[in-house]
């Protein structure tokens, strides 16, 4: 079995038959301790995502309530940001109507493997929200920015910034007047809402989205499997968003998603997302023509380990295409590890490892998430290169007495010999790998 | 005795001589509780900034230590990176020094009254490190950026952007041709480094800067007053960066300070830089012909008190120029109260407390603080306008009748009747009222 197979382990029996589509029918790889702890990780997310409204309440309550302790001159000053506070209120419960219904809809995706669903109880969410983090509360934010990122119209230009340099030069490298795009094996590590997965997929190229987070896993899939309308839903993704805003209207901005309805516009390709982390489900060497990954690599702890293990999963001949800022995720978080090769280092890596640079360019003007009308304009120069494989590539990393070697040349007065040994043991890992399939 | 004098009441009695700049001579105000309170925040601040080599040393340890647990291997390809965290641990070495120098040549504005010095053991620093926030210590890293954008020749930009514009309506307003300059009495609250307070006061303008961060005393007394040669220091203002870089020389990119030499370049005009809490401090109405607020007045809990206080400091006929983006601080911190009026509210609220508009412009672009080499490019479209406080004004909030009734006719449904209670009671105040005086 190789990883793709593995990853794509359902959530759900066979058995089940949703009405439009179908979720993959492999039975889980989880052994019980994996499926205990997955099914605990699953509901710390819903219980975020369910008390994203009450949480979002309570800031502006605070703020309210700061607003009623000033002097009577003020508040009368104050009247019509008192009222856009009630505004703010009313996008909160739309955003939280959306999410309700994107878990309603999901429970297939949630309910873990057909005999247990995740339950998590109205009273746990109210009584123990001290235990909902607020770094899960921000991701339940992020995700609505995300969705806006990739699936609203008006994220397009940032869409056109970062997906359109990997499409391509994919379609520069598979071109569709020479290659059977349904036999090349394309994998978007950090796939996030799924739109470069489903963009790839809309083209003919066989395409897998590999992502860790649940938030994005149980958003994406609302999109790609669930919804049946263009333009059919409503957020308000900035209302989070209270400094640098120059009217009340910016903050209370909405958007409508999905911009393309995945379910009337099917790829031509194979679509899969695979849930679980990179460096644990991705092993098996030489499987995929393409590894695409954008605004992805600096989300590791070791990058060298996100670099070998995309050597190793691409075919001979296969390229890696780059898109991103060296935002290192775990840089400055307490009790995670982290290194911060800059890119000057990173090329040198890069090429130790065994890749070739077909292309490498730097300064390329690309928005994250950035939010139109705020006053805070922020953009990143980021590097893009593509990477080749070479055909006669030797996986270096099972083969340490060789690539030393050859690394002695590379590095001034580098010694020797090699060891395997804890490569992955500091990585953050979550039992979990599962996966869905778009039909 | 009006806030200026009161403001400016030294840290240090006449008697003691420097040898080229005179401390001002008034006692302090502080009563023996205040003096205990700033005698300690000083304390805080001096261990700070004693400890950042250490705090940042901790830093790169653990990225090493996190190295060394990698597979040879990658040890080896990592062998640049890991020379250049030696490099990183030399620039905080230079940036230490640079720090010492600052704290030693500064012993007469830190030593609190003559009598008693601040004194703050190695021990006590190495000793209770974990008392030392970590909140401190970013305050400390950024007093190093802000040295940069403030006196350093690879900021120029950032200053033309920020500080022009204001420096530009004063001379429009305030004609060199028309006015005896040194007559001309500006404010500058939240001076920070002190720069654009020091080119007013070198425009010949009598200019008093109003700070409330002793590490941006501390910083600006060091430039104002005891440097002598332009350029004389050296310091890393972006090693502190792990994220987002191309090379690794532009993380340990070094900058030279000061520019200009004020010792070398008196100002025209009286220069005087005065500690507090702006609302604390500045109380007496009608004193002032200019108050210029760059990034400043997001600074408050409540930023109606800032537009309150501004009018009433202000000489009938005066005016207000304020540039910045509305990056409210106090938003979604823990403990603090926070409003965030958008420019739409904050309009209609300044011509509520009385002010006209002469000019209002939005989309300034400015940066703050913005490392050059980043990867990452932030920017503001900030704010900026000229307000008038008319000849005629009346000071609204000491005639609640009289004002309450004029609001009714500006918001509709307003009802009169204010109340002048609690209005500073929310805002973080510290005692201490000192300053020190550029001659």
């Amino acid at each position: 079995m190789n990883d793709s197979q593995q990853a794509s382990c359902s959530r759900k029996p066979a058995s089940t038959n949703l009405s439009e589509y179908n979720i993959a029918s492999n039975p889980p790889m989880l052994n019980p301790e994996e499926a205990e702890e997955d099914r605990k990780h699953m509901q710390k997310i819903i219980a975020a995502l369910r008390y994203y409204q009450k949480y979002c309440y309570a800031r502006v309550n605070k703020t309210e309530s700061y607003l009623n302790s000033l002097p009577k001159r003020h508040q009368d000053m104050l009247a019509k940001y008192r009222n856009h506070l009630r505004v703010i209120r009313d996008c909160i419960d739309e955003n939280q109507k959306v999410i309700r219904k994107m878990l309603r809809d999901n429970v297939d995706f949630i309910d873990m493997d057909g005999s247990e669903q995740i339950y998590v109880a109205q009273h746990d969410i109210d009584g123990h929200a001290t235990k909902i983090r607020r770094q899960d509360m921000e991701h339940a934010q992020s995700t609505l920015k995300l969705i806006a990122r990739d699936w609203s119209a008006s994220c397009a230009e940032e869409r056109e910034q970062s997906y359109k340099p990997i499409i391509d030069a994919i379609e520069e490298f598979f071109k569709p007047s020479e290659f059977a795009l349904n036999e090349v094996k394309i994998l978007v590590p950090g796939a996030g809402l799924g739109r470069l997965t489903y963009e790839l997929a809309y083209r003919g190229y066989e395409c897998e989205g590999n992502e860790v987070s649940y938030f994005m896993l149980i958003a994406s899939y609302f999109v790609l499997n669930l919804c049946t309308e263009e333009n059919k839903y409503t957020l308000y993704p900035w209302v989070h968003q209270f400094v640098n805003n120059l009217r009340m209207a910016d903050q209370v901005m909405p958007i409508r998603f999905p911009d393309i309805c995945p379910a009337k516009n099917p790829p031509k390709g194979n679509l899969m997302m695979a849930a679980g982390d990179f460096l644990e489900v991705y092993k098996t060497p030489n499987s995929y023509d393409c590894v695409a990954t954008c605004f992805f690599i600096d989300c590791a702890n070791n990058i060298v380990d996100f670099i070998e293990t995309i050597f190793r999963i691409l075919k001979p001949g296969g390229i890696w295409v780059n898109l991103g800022p060296l935002l290192y995720h775990f840089s400055d978080i307490q009790g995670e590890n982290s290194i911060e090769p800059t890119f000057e280092n990173l090329e040198v890596i890069i090429k130790m490892v065994g890749f070739e640079f077909l292309r490498s360019q730097t300064g390329v003007r690309t928005k994250y998430a950035q939010n139109p009308q705020s006053m805070l304009k922020s953009e990143y120069e980021s590097l893009f290169w593509i990477c080749r494989k070479p055909e006669n590539a030797v996986d270096r990393i099972d083969d340490s007495s060789h690539c030393d070697d050859e690394y002695d040349e590379l590095i001034d007065g580098g010694v020797g010999s090699s060891s395997n040994s804890s490569r992955y043991e500091d990585n953050y890992s979550n039992g979990y790998r599962n996966a869905y399939q778009h039909q």
